[in-house]
């Protein structure tokens, strides 16, 4: 019964993630899905590739959170057209929310619109949204046991950013076996070590999206 | 319609947990709710307090995550008697895993159980379990806004332990508007900060816990 009432939920979301798909293609926009833990940096990401490619490419924003704007207003600030979704509660974003959020951008005059998901590693990556990628952030300081124990964020995504790579000298993560619990999960993973704080690693995330931004329009 | 759904789940949940409750009232066992994000050092934090208490209290853990045993292992590495919960995708433990995991532990052979909860800043929060106390890890590098954008694990939470606080020299962490915006969400929580990974602060916290415990008994 219970895994029934699941099933719909996921088939009902499924419909809507469709139609937002269509939607995206017809405005040739490119759509990512942003996710990661909380605090693994994913504002400060969005933050550094707005302030990256901003005069190529035209960046619109839906900032998913529990409660409160403080990320879209540092997106804000950035001259960036962004929607605050508060799910006042809800760990994940899903088609609808999105749907609604999008609907208060002007997508005719954006390429990019970068859906920065609830700080979550379990459900985000259950819920499709009509995105192009799911990117997911793991940042150094979580440990190398997250592949196996959080696995499906792995096997969802395109691409993962390893973040906060400046503390690596001071933690004991390793990398090695990191790689290859990713790779054994998700062999097309596309891979970039970066720090958000130094800028270190960032310019190769900034021309893998830029390509993929250009390719789609 | 979908508030109902969600109102009769916690309803249900808070029987059981009441359930819960009155047996561990009954077995004179005190029980901890550890919550935090992935990788913000749960499962450090349990292996340093049975090391440092299990010769004075007699300690069992449940160890609640999506699949894989690692964590168990890890606890059953230190000959304490440990339960695996597989949620299957599931994103939280509720009051009815929990009592499906005790049943496989001698309740009357143990002072203290540890419940370690998915990694997860938001919906373990919302379940009961039948627990004394609910405790969470906010580890320095989630950076300063958490309390701000997931309140509800630091209204519930009788105890915050700041982990990894041997990284503060590397990180932009600014603790006196952590605590003051932490304090406003809940004025009574004792605040401990710790490093898992150089032993620094754990004293006070497992002086807290014993004392706690051996007030129950």
């Amino acid at each position: 019964m219970k895994i029934q009432v699941v099933k719909n939920i996921l088939d009902a979301n499924d419909r809507i993630a469709d139609e937002n798909r269509s939607l995206f293609d017809q405005k040739e926009l490119f759509v990512i899905n942003l996710m990661s833990s909380p605090g693994a940096g994913k504002t400060s990401l969005v933050e550094r590739t707005i302030m990256a490619l901003k005069d190529r490419i035209r960046i619109g924003v839906i900032e998913g959170d529990i409660q409160d704007t403080c990320d879209a207003d540092r997106v804000a600030a950035l001259g960036i057209p962004v929607v605050q979704i508060n799910t006042g509660g809800g760990c994940h974003l899903d088609a609808n929310m999105v749907r609604e959020g999008f609907a208060g951008l002007d997508l005719d005059a954006l390429d990019l619109l970068i859906v920065e998901n609830v700080g979550n590693q379990v459900c985000p990556a259950e819920f499709r949204i009509g995105e192009d990628v799911k990117v997911m952030i793991l940042s150094t300081p979580e440990g190398t046991d997250k592949p196996s124990k959080y696995p499906l964020i792995f096997q969802k995504s395109a691409v993962m950013l390893l973040n906060k790579i400046d503390l690596l000298p001071y933690l004991d993560f390793d990398r090695a076996r990191v790689y290859k619990n990713v790779l054994a999960l998700n062999r097309g993973m596309d891979i970039f070590e970066i720090s958000c704080r130094t800028g270190q690693g960032l310019d190769a995330w900034f021309a893998w999206l830029a390509k993929r931004v250009e390719r789609r329009g």
